[in-house]
């Protein structure tokens, strides 16, 4: 048995059994195991950030890691960007690049690279060069081990093509996984002091503490002590909508977190960080929790967040406490032009149950969360490391993980653009991915970004850098060539029609929304448009906001 | 002026005048600068490896570098491989990526990531993050400096916000570039001393010998001496055709580089390094230089190959003598059914004078250096990394820095779905583009390398990871969803009519050439193909391995 056999027979008796490729010559031995393995699935991706976002959705969806296969130091650096997602999104991935054989490396030949210094922003917890066919397995022992521990992490494991070819490999099995530890008395015994100082106390849930048992916990100490349930930013994994507890995400815009966190006197962490913006703006602060406030960890993430939350609801005597839960609360459909938040309306309407949505529709989605709010139950997963590019992959892993579940990507078009092979993967695996893809012809974040860190006032040229005009491009067609059916839409009654028609046909579909670009000016339009529109919105999730807004 | 508009003017004042740019909200005061600086062009990128790749063709041609702007390290990790195509093609690109606010960097938000540390394997001679606004302009000046030396670096200035957004800028002027020393006597001596030998001499020339100068004396060397003119494999930039010394490329399969090396006593390197195989193999060697062959280094990367052959020719007494030019000498155009070798031959048949080959078809390109040795004059440009998805990016940079001269891009069908946003940037800028796109629904170099790491009887499986159907894409279909007009044809014939109007008419144009996928089975078709076609051939380019392989 060579190296890639025993490799392959280890990866798969550990539980991992799809395996997102991009292979190269050095790969190849790697690639011939695969025909002995019946229990690997290989799904092939035309990017290398594709392989490693699909890795990070699949793992999403199936809580455990799926294998990448990247083609040395180049191939892991177009895999990168993802693989930071998975990261900041403490997602397992079992990350396994391909190497000149060792003794190669001398010869400087073009592909050499140092890739054990590339993968080290992404993998901190394990990068390994294995140098031995006897130790392959033992070393994928430990990069499975790392990767699939609370917190999840990339473990990087680097076969040398020799390693791989050799004679003498030999299979291990994984080691039992150790429990997680839970919150320590003194933590909850802090958290229940500040729950009950009759101050406004808020947990801010993240991480795994956004599954339903967790959430419903959470829910418990909501309902017997007035705390305010809160979200990260950018979830992970979120499970959300009929019969889940309702919980409102922190606003990206620091603006909005702003009046979201301002009366706020005890946060509680839990399986989350305190709220930082997303950039640094020129005389603003970073770091987002009023001074007036205190922060409490309940558990970390390396700590088992629903034992923490259960210990917290034991220790407060909230066992018997009837937490909140959303009830079924759907939008009508939207009629007329179209625009991102008709999209968003359709979303809520005509969301089918126990669908994933996958959400990198950075303007264009800001209704979704509102709109959804009271949809039939789902799952939402955000762009966690902010490296846009990473939904149409995710969507790949999340269909591949939950073949039975509707996926619906909602992508803005600028992003798209960063992992658009995705498309390929998803006619080929035949994958039941809706894909929406809002047309503004434009970076708009950027332009809300340009106001934000006070250029303003921008001419054309710095405008011609966030806009994606001449040529417009056309994604029905984009689709097209890749096998997937796409139709181009710009009345919200096309729009609705071709949700419905995607979501009763298998396979991938794509539907391009031709939307006007409206959001640009985040104080002259945007903030106000939120306060105007949050208080008619019928939907707990925004109660938050709502109330502060509220006349 | 803030950070970002002195570091503006200190880069025009230092001749960089175009930005590849794909930049986010932490670049927006460089975007934002770019409004007051007019001989500043900016071209935007749809993701980040077409911006690093468009750096790299356009130094290739202009032989100066452009900059980069990139979003952060995820930004920098979507670009890295076609900088490592730099990188090991010697070619200058002043990187600039923009950073979080230093003061932002402790909170950890989504996007921060160790910079530095990705830079490192791409940037080794420069990598810095500049501290303050004051300094700024000091470290882009260093930065230039180390990019456009000899050899040519990538050097990379990361750029916190708050330094771009700082008032205080000072522009910095460039100091006058350093002349690069040249070959020692003693060198020339032991080359001088090799020639003289009797025995079989070969001159390998790289890098900047491979321009019409130092062409022109290495072609002296060897008509007044016997000498033979050989190439590295993957030129950076090598300019050929009528009127230039023919020289033959050492061949990418170290089965037929071996045939081209096996009687050479005397190997002299001339901004080249030894031949290595680009992979290893179980069982072959990975160093391909016969053990009966010294090797000599004329001139080194950081030396001036130009002066250094000059000085050869002056000490050799070759001043006179009269070198071998290629004559023009064109193949007939192709009939019948498409296959890659037609194309090949399309291309020699119809190359306008002046033209850019960019070569990044893998296995379909294999008869394109001979089938347009004796075309007119034209630059060829080549994957100096072994990273794909080099050569559309290549392709807009390369038309940017020469407007006038049209630029043909040959791209294999995998590898072109890489970075295929380029097309993007080509209809955008209107560039005069042509790309033929080699439609064989596989990545045919990896069938062949199955054969070669020893593993050619893979089964299905396997083989499903290396080939491209279901579905096949349809590159017109694409490049029409980005602009550009594209079509599709499967007959010499209707090649030849797309190729003649694409290159009649202004903008980008793509043809998608439907090839069999003919080139499988190393040892059973491609050698004894080669063999069997070269001796056939009448071009003096091919001229070794067809003494070699003639009966």
């Amino acid at each position: 048995m060579n190296g890639a056999q025993a490799l392959m027979k280890t990866l798969v008796d550990a539980g991992i059994e799809v395996c997102f490729s991009n292979p190269g010559t050095s790969e190849m031995h790697f690639v011939a195991a695969l025909d002995d393995e019946p229990k690997m699935r290989a799904v092939l991706a035309l990017f290398e950030g594709v392989a490693t976002g699909a890795a990070d959705g699949y793992a999403r969806m199936a809580d455990k890691p799926a294998a990448t296969l990247l083609h040395l130091g180049c191939g892991l650096g177009n895999g990168l960007a993802n693989l930071h997602n998975a990261r900041k999104g403490k997602v397992p991935v079992v990350n396994i690049v391909g190497d000149h054989a060792i003794a190669h490396v001398k010869y400087d030949a073009q592909l050499q690279s140092d890739i054990e210094t590339v993968a080290r922003n992404v993998s901190p917890g394990f990068v390994r060069t294995s140098q031995t066919t006897a130790d392959l397995c033992m070393d994928a022992v430990e990069a499975i081990t790392t990767a699939r521990g609370l917190p999840g992490q990339v473990a990087t494991l680097i076969l040398p093509a020799d390693v791989s070819w050799g004679e003498g490999g030999s299979p291990c099995a994984l080691p039992a996984q150790a429990a997680s530890p839970v919150a320590d008395d003194g933590a909850v015994r802090a958290v229940v002091d500040a729950i009950r100082s009759g101050k406004k106390t808020a947990l801010l849930l993240g991480g795994r503490a956004l599954r339903e048992p967790a959430l419903m916990a959470a829910a418990k100490v909501a309902a017997a002590n007035g705390v305010t349930l809160l979200a990260e930013t950018f979830p992970t994994r979120m499970e959300r909508g009929e019969g889940l507890p309702p919980v409102e995400r922190v606003a990206y815009l620091a603006e909005l977190a702003g009046v979201q966190l301002a009366d706020i006197a005890h946060l509680i962490l839990v399986d989350s960080k305190a709220p930082v913006s997303f950039f640094a703006y020129p005389g603003k602060k970073s770091y987002l929790v009023p001074d007036t406030c205190t922060v409490h960890t309940l558990s970390r993430p390396e700590q088992d967040a629903l034992a923490s939350l259960e210990k917290l609801v034991a220790a407060l005597g909230a066992d018997n406490a009837q937490p909140e839960v959303q009830q079924l609360q759907c939008p009508s459909a939207p009629r007329g032009r179209l625009s991102a938040p008709k999209v968003c309306k359709a979303m809520g309407h005509f969301l089918p149950e126990n669908a994933i949505i996958i959400d990198e529709a950075i303007t264009s989605g800001l209704m979704l969360n509102a709109m959804t709010a009271g949809s039939p139950r789902h799952d939402m997963i955000t762009l966690t490391g902010g490296a846009i590019g990473q939904g149409l992959p995710n969507a790949v892993g999340a269909a591949i993980a939950c073949p039975e579940r509707p996926v619906i990507a909602l992508i803005g078009d600028g992003t798209a653009m960063y992992t658009i092979q995705a498309l390929w993967t998803m006619a080929r695996e035949q994958l039941n991915v809706t894909t929406i893809i809002f047309n503004n012809a434009s970076y708009s974040v950027l332009n809300i970004e340009l106001e934000r860190v006070g250029a303003e006032d921008a001419g054309d040229k710095a405008k011609s850098q966030l806009d994606l005009n001449g040529p417009v491009l056309n994604f029905a067609q984009l689709a097209q060539g890749m096998g997937v059916h796409g139709v181009r839409v710009d009345t919200a009654e096309a729009f609705n029609y071709a949700l419905e028609y995607a979501l009763s046909q298998p396979g991938p579909h794509l539907i391009e929304a031709m939307v006007p670009e409206s959001l640009n000016g985040l104080k002259r339009k945007i903030l106000p448009w939120v306060l105007r529109s949050l208080p008619s919105l019928p939907l707990p999730v925004t109660r938050t906001l709502k109330n502060k807004i509220a006349p």
